[in-house]
């Protein structure tokens, strides 16, 4: 069984190298949305938080000798579905980002850990859990 | 540019109605790991909360005229990327779930809002943003 998804935009920062995870990270970029689904930002306000999904598309396929790694900022090996690992049996990143302007097809944000050139999945509104 | 995932698992549960939002939601269910993963699972404790994404599999296809939707609960239409509409244009789900039990590859989770046989893609640590 295999699921198949496009991206629907790219992110772009002019970071060079991968900023620190989303929950530390002050660096800053924009998502550029396909003009196709431009009229599905309605209602993303400045200043509000938003999920984005991605993919890590840079990462090193996933093997079997992956499942337990050792974060860096661990140093204790855990299983991959405990960590933020971007080498995971899917590539799927998800970032808490902050909007601070939004214009058009182009979302600024703040708080990226992704690099340049990323394909954007999805996008959620930012819910805390009950 | 076409990306592609294989579900890591599936969900089962005995609903056979789509239960609530997972914010709302007090339905059961389980999540069975294919066994190729289950050292991954290292980690992952009772009564913690995991983020799951997922496939939803069963809905209609997104079109352009889905990309404003009237949620039921809110009443007034909306962008699709600030709604939880599983009729997306990546029809990836996310819910934040509570793990009640897990052994070998299964996890038992409330908080459910999936249908039994949904293809589970990732699971996450739940992490408050800053």
């Amino acid at each position: 069984m295999e699921i198949q998804f496009k991206p629907i935009g790219f992110f772009h920062t002019s970071e060079t190298e991968i900023p620190r995870h989303w929950s530390v990270s002050d660096a800053s970029g924009r998502i550029e949305i396909d003009p196709a689904f431009v009229e599905g930002l309605k209602d993303i306000r400045r200043q509000s938080r938003i999920i984005v999904l991605f993919c890590f598309h840079k990462s090193p396929s996933f093997m079997p000798g992956l499942l337990i790694q050792t974060p860096p900022h661990k140093g204790v090996p855990m299983g991959v579905f405990s960590i933020c690992s971007p080498i995971r049996p899917n590539p799927i990143g998800l970032s808490v980002l902050t909007v601070t302007d939004i214009r058009d097809n182009i979302i600024e944000v703040k708080h990226i850990d992704m690099l340049d050139g990323t394909p954007v999945l999805d996008i959620k509104p930012y819910m805390p859990p009950a």
